[in-house]
């Protein structure tokens, strides 16, 4: 595990572009500010050469999907392939719309993608996994999650993060387990859009994207753990502000002594 | 007054579908998220039959209307109908600007909407009463708020919310008073828009609309006292921080200690 | 330095009608809210004429610029000219991106622009100066920044605001310091968008640009340094929700007493 990376990135401060989920773009471009990256958010296609080729890596978040971004969202693809960044994917609602499901596979198919990020049911609808998903949320299902990341990561060529009270990341071929975080992550809208975004800023500080999902993955849990640890009377709100000041405060040794992976 | 029907709101947990308005679109998703229901968003017309199909109730917030926005809310209205999901309506400005106005009371006319929820101004601008709007604000008016959200139930068959420090709702016949509250809700921006998802997920556990409506007003402003009561030095930004834990933690018991209506 | 504007902000409620960037807009509705101004959104052009009719002030914020905002914000303009209302604009990243520099400059050979008010390195990029910005972010450059910001104020016949450590502002003759702040600012996305809508906001209650980019620019510095001198463990999620509560509770003689400016 890297975690080093953390360090890495916060001395880079990469700047990540984001086709952003107007839902949760304020606590995204805050959280991926405080971890210590640049972030910057575009919806105009005219622009998109420029804010690529100044990205060090592109976060593609549907979770406010127009027919209208599909185009631009490709265009990053397209663009992020041709200046080489890496593209973090997060298939946002997949899972219960067939609609999004449609387009995140069209996108995959045009993508040189190298992150996705979802919950259970999200990643298991990209496999085509028997999954009830509801709404964002991951719902419930029988599969073996082990096998349904690595099943998807090998159907895309990609790392795949499926988030959960667990989170489970694999290449293809190898599987890592995550188990630091708090339940306080479903409490908050966006808990999920964040750690997409910032996958994609350890994207920006390592050639590995399987490495930059494991740390950002580790980072990103054991802060939300550590509010949890400091504050236990935490509600959702006083979360998500909490998580804002650890995520710029919590160090490497303070994650190091909680870590909690296999 | 059916206080019950928070348990069982957060015990089935609701999907409800929201047409947002991008400036509260966050809190909007997040309190919906802490009393116990499961936010979703849309944008794109052509996800709307799926989305109203799963959803359980539909919150349609004009804050930030674009044409575009319109033909999408229509749509909404059309599957509602057709699939029997409740719609809860924001006239958002309509008290202030005239297209919003015009719109509205187009919308309203397709729709067969179930609850209006807006401020004093925008609930009189709906029923023709002379009102003296300013901006999003509810401005002042000599009108008696009892008749004029009575006639504008009666107009549009369906219950009508006229937020303010005393809330006012009815059903066309009843009209009932909820007097808890605070005055922070007018210092964050998004408090109203809340209420309305909110009412929305309300709507999805009962068949009464005016029951629901009743209910979700009772426990919204009754939350927001409860805020003010433990954290009296609470500003515009700790409020809508608190705001987001009591409305995750509030019981049915803490409201019936502080409930009052008639 | 016209600190009373404050006041007369606070008693006058002037609504300004904002052009946003989705990424901020819910901080910037919030923060007009909590220091007294009066916030309404609008993106739909067809509602524009009755908005910057019923608006004291407009502010045009480039941070999440489409080509369809564009004709909206030329249209913002020319309303804003013939109803005589004050226009401030906010050039977001156009010292990174050259399409959003020759839109900016577009639109200010359109508008009868009041005040522009961005970082060093937005402003250096509007007067065609050498600078390298980075993303949003100011980057640094070797100009002298009195003389960059009098330039463009000529140049554009406008105040200009430089917000950095120290904020520069000029009418293009006379150039004031203010010393007042917190690197808390940087820390929290869309501190420079709420001071953009905070100066319109000011712009509503004086004729001088000058006096009211001032006075606006003291004020908000000096509640962020405020902030931080009651909570110094502050982190970014914290200083934005402590943000919100100080600008609706300082008063005019808590500002006298650390105002820095010359």
């Amino acid at each position: 595990m890297q975690l080093e990376l953390l360090d890495k990135l916060r001395k880079e401060n990469p700047v990540v572009l984001n086709a952003a989920n107007f839902v949760t773009v304020q606590d995204v471009a805050n959280g991926l500010n405080a971890i210590g990256a640049s972030p910057i958010m575009s919806s105009e296609i005219d622009e998109t050469d420029e804010m690529v080729n100044m990205a060090s890596a592109v976060a593609i978040n549907m979770g406010s999907l127009t027919k209208l971004q599909i185009a631009h969202m490709k265009k990053m693809g397209d663009l992020a392939r041709e200046y080489h960044k890496p593209i973090v994917l997060d298939p946002v609602a997949v899972g219960a719309v067939d609609y999004r499901l449609n387009i995140a596979q069209d996108l995959l198919w045009n993508f040189h993608v190298g992150v996705i990020r979802g919950n259970a049911g999200e990643i298991a609808a990209l496999g085509e996994f028997d999954w009830q998903s509801k709404g964002i949320d991951a719902g419930s299902g029988a599969g073996n999650l082990d096998e349904i990341t690595k099943e998807v990561a090998k159907k895309y060529h990609c790392t795949v993060i499926a988030s959960g009270a667990t989170d489970t990341i694999s290449d293809g071929t190898n599987v890592v387990h995550v188990h630091n975080g708090t339940p306080l992550f479903q409490a908050h809208v966006g808990s999920g859009d964040m750690l997409t975004s910032i996958v994609a800023a350890f994207c920006a500080v390592t050639d590995s994207r399987f490495e930059a999902a494991q740390a950002a993955t580790l980072v990103f849990g054991s802060i939300g753990q550590l509010v949890v640890q400091d504050h236990p009377d935490v509600g959702p709100g006083s979360f998500g502000m909490y998580l804002m000041d650890y995520l710029a405060k919590v160090q490497v040794s303070d994650i190091e002594k909680i870590a909690d992976y296999d």
